[in-house]
């Protein structure tokens, strides 16, 4: 029996805690906060009566010494630096669910995010934790950085294709719809529900700090620089991300090829689904699971493509990835606790 | 052309602008803000591209002086009657959108609201702006105290029965829904939009500052002491309030005849309709409109009897209801800029 | 390991399935349908791609024969009388999610249903299926006779009460809110998303079927005739029924009491949780979960009592239950597969 | 005064009858159904009680002669043709809101819709009704196609800049998000309230028929043959259409003369609107409105331009914008019943 700490109380740390509910071989044994210092977990998430009732601690590394194997960083972007050194220190692993060790060139975290990195060192022992690419990897680390929820969803479908040379690289367009929790919970005008509600609205058009993310994961799938257009949309939804992803046939390549390099790659994993030819990705499809949907439409005529893919950002886009992390790091199957079916309708 | 005075800039202003623009003998010349001073009113509100472009001013009343014939105060509770007290001397007409001068007695005002009153004079000069109940006294007073959202939905049904004497005053339950806006442009954990959504809640159980506003009306009504019963829900929507009203008839009435009540009373209201016998208010009905949709299911066995009404709560529940009552005291026709139909779907 | 028919393939039988993807103790042998016979369920159902690739199979009872141990029986009303006659002389355990065997006085199914109910002996060896309340006939039964959705949220809260002689039993009003899904997956006007979405509307007042069901049940907790004000709402969410039920203090009862009869009654219960005073019960906080939720807000002066409980329609108001009461008549730990936590955001 | 009649009963019609309300110059007079034929058009939708209480009548065009000057036809695709050339020869001038008349090629129409066109005479003789870009056109005719909501979305931003020879017109990609109200009243599957909230999914990739409308207009534009890629998606709101096209700045353009050449072209346009430099069109900004927001981000070093556009798929998406073709066709000032502002929250 493994013991995990959380350090965090968002909506990620929630969704880390309803999966590993179901875990046989872990125990959750410190939650660490900031504003909920004191409370049980279910008093701040009533949806855990009953699952979990650990009372959060402050987050103070110290708390963890000697009461954990290994730790999830639900944190912030540009917290994770010393606690993640501090806590390796300490023999413990690290699963860092926010941003600051997902770029491997500092330069470009330090645009993106506005920060010094403070530990590049450290930055460089890190495995960016997509399992279906990088798993032999994952299981060695001890420090992963997991995917942010857009990257995850674009990834995905697109590096196998591009590590065949099956689609154009410098022609790639990636247009994604997310729900509100990917936010987080904090109270904001643009999480307002009157906002949200009865809408539809592109935000952070060639800015979002995802796209050098994701660019960085292409880029090393296809062996050169790959460049994108990245355009998030908020839709009312709580759960979810559609990507709609536009790009090209290679010189060469049928239509018919691209699928059968998707269902070869996926093919064995648990996780990623090719649906049948036709059937379109839904969000509410993968809600509350750790699934993602992929299909795609190509034409030999025009030579355009157009992928799609289907996960809910918080379990593939963030939590549940992160314990699929987990089990590789510590040895669990990689699919303990996580076969949960998704929540439809 | 009377010039129009908007003190705050939340939901409520917003909806008295877009009603305004359809106004013919009026003009807004000002609007007071305190986040926003400088800023066109249409950069906070896109929405009102094109149908408003007017400069948030400071919230000094001296930025009314000479500039307004009457003026909405759109503002937090408690803020209202030193503001109403000054206009007033400045010879502008108020309609208060708040709380401040809808309950008569100062000790229950003092009570909900936690708060000093602080010129019970002014406010016995108030008026209780429901038309259809206080019209002849709207049209001549200087100083209009806008309803409550919810209570506009329990006494429009509830008063005429009260009145005739139709319906028990000693049993009165009234099981609110409504949209989110009523809760304000802040944002708030209770507003944030994964808090909302796919969820329903009742909150304020027997602690809602509406209780005492309904009761003071029902039992002016009812020329008697009523208490009632009040409990608000909050339902993953933007607009809307459905009352569900439980009640019984009063000794030797008959179901029949509640109806023929409510159809006199209202018979020749322009914006309180009573539905055909069987079809149930639907928030949906009156989106964005000032109209009051009222049905009855009643049952001479059991005497039982449910009262539904369907208002929009920014609307008839507030800007609406407020221009309205602006009609009267400034001698337009009632419906002046308020034929708005409903949008729907 | 048990094998498992569901005959029909609507919403419930799909949360079956859901369910029953983690039971380790059974395994679904057989779907039957009518409009999709010779499909994979995960066709029908893209969420359930990599959880169950069974085919659906014409609805013919033969095609359970030799095949099955038990059956849920997920079909429209009307329908189980001569199914599970047949499957029960079979040797099949049968569970009913349909309205069939729950009312003990065949006339009141007659007038409420518009059937013929046809097999009054049958009848009388079902068990209506609340674990919570008759868990020990539920054990030994053959046929159980699955709650309504409705009910079942408001019989948890009234029944201890009731059978205390707590609360009045000729005052209680059922005040209920609930989400889409339980009208079913066959398009109709009133489950059209225009029609649901940003409203809210009273249906079925006086006239719902499940109000039958639910006096049946509390008149036999409070062993004798209660009658019961039952009023639905449609509320724009997928799943979720909220019921703000209002009674009164019985004679010489104190508030207090309430709390203490509640804790007592469900104190061991997994399912049933009573929040702490003054956290209101979420439909969210329950969203694909088997949990209910139950709160009250009493007041000892007015005898006012309000119950709130909040449960999701489709699991404990359907397939969660049903398979509790599966796991008590196949004897497994009444919990197997049902320790979901819900979903939240 | 003009008399109008409406031939269907859809939603687009239920617009039209909410805008046409507020109309002075004109009077609706028939209203033709086939299921609501003898009933009030406000028992058929609520929401225009005390708006409309016009009776329909069957769809016999003789219902129409000598009582309507203009009509509307709000008819699914392939009927409008016969009863437009019937009208046109009664002297009744029509605007058909269905796809009969939009597209100049018969070839294209027989092989989208799968119908004969029947009237390739007649169908030359039809305006494509935007107006603000065939303003003199739909003056003169008595006969305007009425565009699709997601054409009006994408040729809107677009024209202009393809006229200019600004932007790429062999590169072009359309990823729409659209309200459920599109697909109109007629319960279906994919208008279920649960298959449509909590999810977002792509439909009709790469066969929709709005993609041949789009490209003869933009080719139109471009004089030149423009291919498009065009994908719509379903999101969970009752109205709006977000449209984010991709395309590449033209050589030799600079980022900055496209929003010189749209706002150029819109400046003196009452409903299209350039939003200020980095507001993002949200379609809650132009909900029940005629508006349509427009902003757009183009990079001078990739040479890659996003446009965005904004508006109401029932209202400038059809209904509003039938109404400025009927007002341009009768002689009323172009904006006569449109001033409408948004409703939001």
């Amino acid at each position: 029996m493994y013991r995990i700490g959380i350090v965090g109380d968002g909506f990620t740390a929630a969704d880390l805690l309803r999966i590993l509910a179901g875990h046989d071989g872990v125990r959750v044994t410190r939650i660490l906060s900031t504003e909920n210092i004191g409370r049980r977990i279910s008093d701040v998430y009533p949806h855990l009566t009953g699952f979990s009732d650990i009372v959060c601690q402050a987050s103070d590394m110290n708390n963890l010494a000697g009461a954990c194997d290994a730790a999830f960083l639900a944190l912030p972007h540009g917290l994770s630096v010393p606690i993640a050194a501090r806590l390796l220190e300490m023999g413990i692993k690290c699963i860092d669910l926010g941003a600051d060790f997902r770029l491997e060139d500092v330069a470009v975290y330090e645009k993106y995010y506005g920060l010094d990195h403070g530990d590049p060192d450290l930055l460089k022992t890190a495995v960016y934790g997509i399992p279906e690419l990088y798993r032999e990897q994952i299981k060695k680390t001890s420090l992963t950085a997991n995917p942010g929820c857009f990257p995850t969803g674009a990834i995905l479908p697109l590096a196998p294709l591009l590590a065949a040379g099956a689609v154009a690289a410098d022609d790639i367009i990636i247009d994604a719809k997310t729900g509100v929790s990917g936010a987080g919970k904090t109270p904001a005008p643009a999480s307002h529900f009157c906002s949200v509600n009865e809408n539809i609205n592109a935000y952070g058009v060639g800015t979002h700090r995802h796209a050098p993310e994701i660019a960085q994961e292409l880029s090393r799938a296809a062996g050169k620089r790959v460049d994108i257009t990245f355009t998030p949309h908020l839709v009312p939804m709580n759960r979810g991300i559609l990507s709609t992803i536009y790009t090209r046939l290679a010189p060469g390549m049928q239509a018919a090829g691209l699928r059968r390099i998707l269902e070869e790659k996926y093919g064995g994993e648990t996780f990623v689904r090719i649906l049948p030819d036709g059937v379109m990705p839904h969000t509410g499809w993968v809600y509350g699971s750790n699934m993602v949907h992929i299909n795609l439409v190509a034409d030999d005529r025009s030579k355009r493509v157009i992928l799609l893919s289907a996960l809910d950002n918080l379990t593939k886009g963030a939590s549940g990835q992160a314990v699929q992390n987990m089990n590789l790091m510590l040895g669990f199957a990689e699919d303990t606790a996580l076969n949960i079916p998704p929540v439809f309708p």
